[in-house]
């Protein structure tokens, strides 16, 4: 019987436009700051995991992981970069756990990190594009907006879904990402910002869409033998992860995800809880549909009811279902390989009732999910505060 | 106490420049092989991990795991591409080990794929740099040629070291991949053709040299549970990871690996042997310099007396130590993420006795060492038949 698994510490750096800063700087600072939220050192920790999607093409850097280790001073330990595009922070999380859970180690880092802006946009929005089929999707000039629209699309053909439901969403997370000082754009949109910003990919407009960021985050995770000590262990009751093809056109559905159903369905198994028990959510709000078909996938709502859920304001903190409580990709911002971490600390600040203004109050059990791609690879994690 | 875990089939395709074939082309091969060797089929695999370097810049295709499971027909399971230079095949043949050793799968593929040719030489060159240090290194425009030859200038000068012992080793693993029918290179050359060959950088010329090659290889693993059912199952004996800075300008040492050092002491420990129950190894030899600095920091011989051990015919197949048996990363070629999991692949075959004219007769042990750029990856695996 493996061992049981904490999160006993974690933080992100500021998300924005880090100028001034590389992705060596960004990574360690959210490893340092990660430890000294654990009350642990660098020599504490024996093995390090970090999801990132693209260093290679954004900054001609690979082998990120050594790097990361030899910048936080942490050589000799084993060091692994884990890539599943979007979902890559996710993947680094699971494969720490599972590290854990082999025996070989108590003490791990996941962390996660992303430099996207040091590159022109475009040359960004192509990059992003190796998360798709490089051959059916990238090669004929799709973009991952024009992948989403056509899944908004579909659920607006399929189930009645609004324009105004999907913006929704982003007013939503805006809302909470005003009072997250991390959020690359603390502050509210209206609906009518939403619905008159720059048309991206009918029917996504600009504030449809979570933007390209620099940013790092990391979590320690150890051993219920460590854990056990430390302040406030927030435990992980399930890390389940599946795939699916990478090409929309492959897909039975274009208004579900597949991978984020079989992932959920063994979440939930695994934790021994339904979806009714979870009192907060963070989810991978890429395009603001994903947060409407996440609510749906999830079980939080049935399918197709996802944007009467959002319209009827059930995801914001106090009503039912609170989710991307401290302001979702869409307002803290979407350093690709980082935001699979992020939302574990998300969930770890909440559980540990530290969000202050954004608190979800009496929050015991928090879900996340990240997505890589247009939901090829989809992660969905529970974690709980008892 | 975790299960133990055993390699019950692999294969690799032919190595070389694969024009015709894609990187998903050759995964799904190296994969449907590797399976068919373990008598098993894709339903049976409950998860898959794939090492792979650069994809990115090579042919604009992140998200590889996704893809690799999605062609081969085995979503929804969990797929994870697993970086780390040019040793990303061994890290995923080690999370894979880690993941039945969680107690969470039986069966696990683990592979590695590189499609290098379809971008020009010198883009190759550079993107290959990603696993250095970009600010330090390929900024500066250092190539792995150049730095390896730093470290082969320093060997020279501190023991002694000779151009002819380097280019024994050429020699050595040509001869063996003259007889290995998936090598790129299976032709043997002389002495002369090494030491009058091109060039490349001082004191490296183009025969000490890997080639820039196309190729997948996969092996499957098992559970004790799974294996002990299975014909002929070759058992991990220990699979140890380590790391050091990615320049070399802050080693230490630029004449051993200590990231080596540190794995492979590990792994003696892990496996309760000494270098001396080795029947043969499988090393990085990305340039012939590497081999004998590994041979040393493998702690066959002393360190500075590697180029002496080589002169002596002590890799030689029949003789004290067989390194390369199947030609290494010079005579087979070197798809970076899947070299590491064909070293596997080649003692696999070895300890089942099945190597026929390159076999090492009643050979029991077998270690493999995969090494990241200029070493700031190293993972050491020994395996058994026993």
């Amino acid at each position: 019987m493996a061992t049981k698994v904490a999160v006993i510490g974690g933080a992100y750096t500021k998300f924005g436009e880090h100028w001034d800063k590389s992705l060596r700087d960004l990574s360690v600072e959210a490893g340092a700051l990660a430890l000294a939220d654990a009350k642990l050192e660098g020599k504490d920790v024996q093995s390090l995991y970090i999801g990132n999607m693209s260093a290679g093409k954004f900054i001609g850097q690979e082998h990120l992981a050594a790097l990361a280790a030899e910048q936080a001073g942490l050589n000799p330990i084993p060091a692994t970069r884990c890539e599943g595009a979007c979902a890559s922070g996710a993947l680094a999380f699971r494969k720490a756990i599972m590290a854990i859970e082999s025996g070989r180690y108590d003490i791990v880092i996941a962390a996660g990190a992303e430099k996207m802006t040091d590159i022109k946009g475009e040359v960004a929005v192509s990059t992003l594009m190796g998360a798709g089929d490089q051959e059916w999707e990238s090669a004929i000039g799709l973009t991952f907006a024009g992948l989403y629209a056509l899944i908004a699309r579909a659920h607006m053909s399929q189930f009645g879904t609004t324009r105004e439901q999907m913006a929704l969403v982003s007013v939503n997370n805006h809302k909470n990402a005003a009072k997250n000082p991390k959020a690359q754009f603390p502050f509210e949109v209206s609906l009518e910002d939403v619905l008159t910003s720059s048309l991206i990919a009918d029917p996504l407009r600009l504030l449809d869409c979570s933007p390209i960021t620099d940013g790092s985050a990391a979590v320690v995770l150890a051993s219920e033998k460590i854990a056990k000590q430390m302040d406030n262990p927030i435990w992980i009751s399930s890390c389940e992860q599946a795939s699916d093809t990478l090409s929309l056109h492959d897909r039975k559905s274009l208004t579900e995800m597949n991978a984020t159903k079989v992932a959920v369905k063994l979440a939930y198994q695994q934790a021994g809880l339904s979806p009714e028990k979870i009192d907060l959510a963070e989810v991978h709000d890429c395009f603001s549909i994903n947060e409407i078909i996440a609510v749906e996938d999830l079980g939080f709502c049935k399918k197709g009811e996802g944007g009467k859920f959002v319209e009827q304001g059930k995801i914001a903190i106090g009503n039912e279902k609170p989710i991307n409580t401290m302001g979702g990709l869409k307002g803290i911002g979407h350093p690709v390989g980082a935001t699979g971490i992020r939302q574990i600390i998300d969930l770890m600040t909440q559980l540990r009732g530290k969000a202050g203004p954004l608190q979800v109050n009496g929050a015991k059990k928090g879900l996340a999910l990240n997505v890589g791609g247009s939901g090829a690879t989809s992660v969905v994690s529970i974690l709980s505060n008892e």
